[in-house]
C-alpha cells in the first residue's frame, strides 16, 4: 500500500520546476521527465521546517563555531552509536558543506601529489575527481554488478603508494551494498597494507530487505582507526540545497588533520548554521519518515526494475541499496551515450549516461534512472520509454 | 535620535549567548563583553526571516544550480550597476559560501606557487593566508593609518612574478575608504604592470558620510577589465551564520577560471540555496534597514573614538568605514597582546589584539573593536575599561 506521504499527489511539479537543478527539472525542456540525479520529488519532512522556522524567528545568523554546532555534532554521532555500532565522539564529528566536499576533504588530509587511491568502478566521479584535485592518482577496482568481489584483485593494485581505499557504500550506482564479511575482507587488506579507508555511507540508510546496512568502522577498533566516515543528508531527507554534510573521524589525529584540510578555521569554508539545524532534526525527529519513505522507494524499485526487464536490449540487476537503477543495455546496439540522447529525444525522458567520466569505464554499457519519485510519474516515463523502443 | 530597531533593549543576549561563536558571546567566559569579530549583536531584518520562511514552507530543498539562483545573479548585479556604478552581468556573477571563499577562489584562479600578490598591512588575515594557501608569495604594502599611500612604495614592490593587488576597501581593521583618486593611481598600476585587481568590498555598505565609497571596477573599462570583485552579507545584513558571499567577475574569461577554481560544478563546492534566498531579500527590500544601521553605527563610531581617547596611552583616529575602532596604544606601555589580556582579565572585555598573524606587521602596537552594538553593551564596556586602566 501507498504511504500517504509518497503520493502523486504530493509531488509539486511547480516548485520542482523552480528548484531542482543538477540535471532536474529546473534544467530540462518542459515535457521531460527527469530521472536523472538522485535528489527527491517529494517535499521533506515537516519538522525540518519547523525546526529552520523556529531558529529563524529569533533573527540571529551569526557566525556558526568552526567546529559545528553542539546541537549536530551531538545528534550525528549519537545517530553513529545507535544506529551504526560506531563509539563516535562529538568531539571527532564535524559538519561540511556537502558529502561531497567530506569525501575531498579526506582526499586533501590523506594523500599528497603522486600517493594512490584505490577507487571502486563503476562508482559516482567524485571519488576519482577528489583524488585527483589534490594530485594524487586514483586506481581503479573494479566491481562489476554480477561477480564476487575479486579481494586477490584489490591486493594487486596496492603499491608502495597507495594511502586510501575509497569506499562507496552502498555503492552508487550500482546499488551494491557490502556485506559484513566482505567489509571484513576489505578492511583486512587495510589493516595489512596499512591504508586509510574513506568510507561514504551517504546511502546508508536506502538499504532494502533482506540487504543490511553495516558500517565498516563497526566492524572492529583496528578497523576504525584508519577509517574516516563521511555522509550527508541529501539523498534520506532531500536537503541537497542546503549544502550539509557530515565527517566522522574515528581519533583525534584524524580529527586535526581533516579539520587543518577543511579550512575552517579560518571562515574560508564551514558549514551553514540553518543546514546543521535541519540536519540535526532529521536524525532526531524524522525517523517515522525515512521508513515511510524506504518503504515507498522499496515498491519503486521492484516496479522500475520489473519495467527494465520488459524491455527489449535491457537487463536490470535489483539494486540492494539506492534509489538508482543501473540496467545493462548493451543489447540494444547502443552505447549509454546513444541511448540517453534516443531517450530524451524519443521518449522525453532524462537519464544519466553510464560514461567513465560520471561512473568510470565499468559503467559503459549502461544507464542510470532515479526511481526518488511518485508511481505516476515512472508509470508515465515507463510508458514513454516502451512506446519509443517500438 | 536612537533608531527604534537599534536600541538596548533590542540586543537579545540570550540567543547571542548561544548562536555567536567566532570569538564572541557563544565562546567567551560570562560576563565578558566581547568586542571581537565584526558580527552584529541585532537581530537581522525581518523581511530576511519571512523570505527564508516563505521559501521553506514548500519543504523543497533540491540541489541549487552550480552557478546560482537566477534570484540571486540577478539582484547582486542589480545592486553593482545601481549602487555602485558597474556594468555587471548577472552571467558573471557567482554565490560562494563567503566572501572569505571568494577570496580564496580568486587568489586560487590567478595565482600559481611562486607567483606574488600585493597584500596590505594591516589588513585582515584572509588575504595572507589565501595567497600563501595557494602557493604564492604575500608581499606587504603597508598602509599606515595617518600617512598618504605611497603608491611610488607600491610600484616599487611590484616584480615579474606580481600577479595581483589585493585591494581590502574600506580597509580592515583601519577603516580607511579609499578616495576615487587613490583607486584610480592604484588601478592606473595595475594596467601598467597587467595586474588582476582582486577588490574586497564587503565592507562597502558601512562608510560614515563624508566618506563616500566608490567601487574600483567602476573608474573605467580598461580597469574594470582587470578587477574582480568580491562581497558577502555579514556586515551589512548579520548572516554570516549562512554562510553567502558574492563574486562578480567582469567578463566571461575571469568567470570561466573563477567558476573552474570554486569546484562549483562538481558540487563539492556551492553557495546553500536559503542563503542565497536571504542574500536577495537583503539586496532587495532591506535597504531601510541598511540605513537604520549605519545611522546607528555612525553614533556609535563617535562614541568609541571619544571614549577611546579618554584612556591615558591610546590613540584613535575615527574610522570613514567599517564598525571597528583601531587604537594605537604603544603610549601605555603595553603590547597588542598584553593589553588583550588585561582587558580581558581586569576588565572582562574581549577585544581583538593585533597581531601579525590577524593583521599583518603594521598592526602591532593597536589593539581592534567592534562597535556593532548598543549604546549600552558600549557604555558599559568602556566604563570597566576606564576602571581597569585606572
Amino acid at each position: 500500500m501507498e504511504r500517504s506521504k509518497f503520493t502523486n499527489e504530493s509531488v509539486n511539479l511547480e516548485v520542482l520546476k523552480q528548484r531542482a537543478f543538477n540535471l532536474r527539472w529546473a534544467t530540462i525542456p518542459e515535457g521531460v521527465i527527469p530521472l536523472t540525479a538522485a535528489d527527491p520529488d517529494f517535499p521533506c519532512a515537516p519538522e525540518i521546517v519547523e525546526a529552520i522556522t523556529r531558529y529563524s524567528k529569533e533573527r540571529y545568523f551569526n557566525y556558526g563555531a568552526a567546529s559545528g554546532l553542539t546541537l549536530f555534532n551531538e545528534s550525528v554521532a549519537n545517530f553513529f552509536n545507535v544506529k551504526r555500532g560506531i563509539p563516535a565522539s562529538p568531539d571527532h564529528v564535524f559538519p561540511v558543506d556537502s558529502a561531497a566536499f567530506g569525501i575531498y576533504v579526506i582526499c586533501k588530509a590523506f594523500l599528497k601529489a603522486g600517493d594512490e587511491a584505490i577507487v571502486f568502478d563503476p562508482v559516482d566521479f567524485l571519488f576519482r575527481y577528489s583524488v585527483e584535485t589534490v594530485g594524487a592518482t586514483a586506481i581503479p577496482f573494479g566491481i562489476p554488478q554480477q561477480e564476487a568481489v575479486n579481494f586477490a584483485r584489490l591486493e594487486e593494485l596496492i603499491t608502495s603508494k597507495t594511502r586510501v581505499i575509497c569506499l562507496c557504500n552502498p555503492l552508487n550506482p550500482t546499488g551494491k551494498v557490502f556485506t559484513k564479511q566482505e567489509l571484513l575482507q576489505l578492511g583486512e587488506i587495510a589493516c595489512r597494507y596499512n591504508l586509510i579507508i574513506l568510507s561514504d555511507e551517504i546511502w546508508s540508510d536506502i538499504v532494502f530487505a533482506p540487504s543490511v546496512f553495516t558500517s565498516i568502522a563497526s566492524l572492529n577498533p583496528e578497523i576504525r582507526k584508519r577509517t574516516v566516515t563521511v555522509t550527508g543528508f541529501s539523498k534520506s531527507y532531500g536537503l541537497a540545497g542546503l549544502r550539509i554534510g557530515a565527517v566522522i573521524a574515528s581519533n583525534k589525529e584524524h580529527y586535526d588533520l581533516l579539520m587543518a584540510a577543511s579550512l575552517h578555521n579560518s571562515t574560508i569554508h564551514g558549514a551553514n548554521t540553518l543546514g546543521q539545524v535541519a540536519a540535526a532534526t532529521a536524525l532526531n525527529e524524522c525517523g517515522y519518515w525515512l521508513t515511510d519513505f524506504l518503504n515507498h522507494l522499496h515498491a519503486m524499485r521492484d516496479f522500475c526494475v520489473n519495467q527494465l526487464n520488459t524491455l527489449e536490449g535491457f537487463h536490470c540487476i535489483a539494486p540492494e541499496g539506492c534509489y538508482v537503477a543501473f540496467p545493462t543495455i548493451t543489447a540494444t546496439g547502443k552505447s549509454s551515450s546513444e541511448m540517453h540522447n534516443f531517450l530524451l529525444s524519443k521518449a522525453k525522458v532524462a537519464v544519466v549516461p553510464g560514461l567513465k567520466e560520471w561512473f568510470g569505464e565499468g559503467a559503459e554499457g549502461h544507464v542510470r534512472l532515479s526511481f526518488a519519485t511518485s508511481k505516476g510519474i515512472l508509470e508515465e516515463a515507463f510508458s514513454r520509454i516502451q512506446q519509443s523502443l517500438q
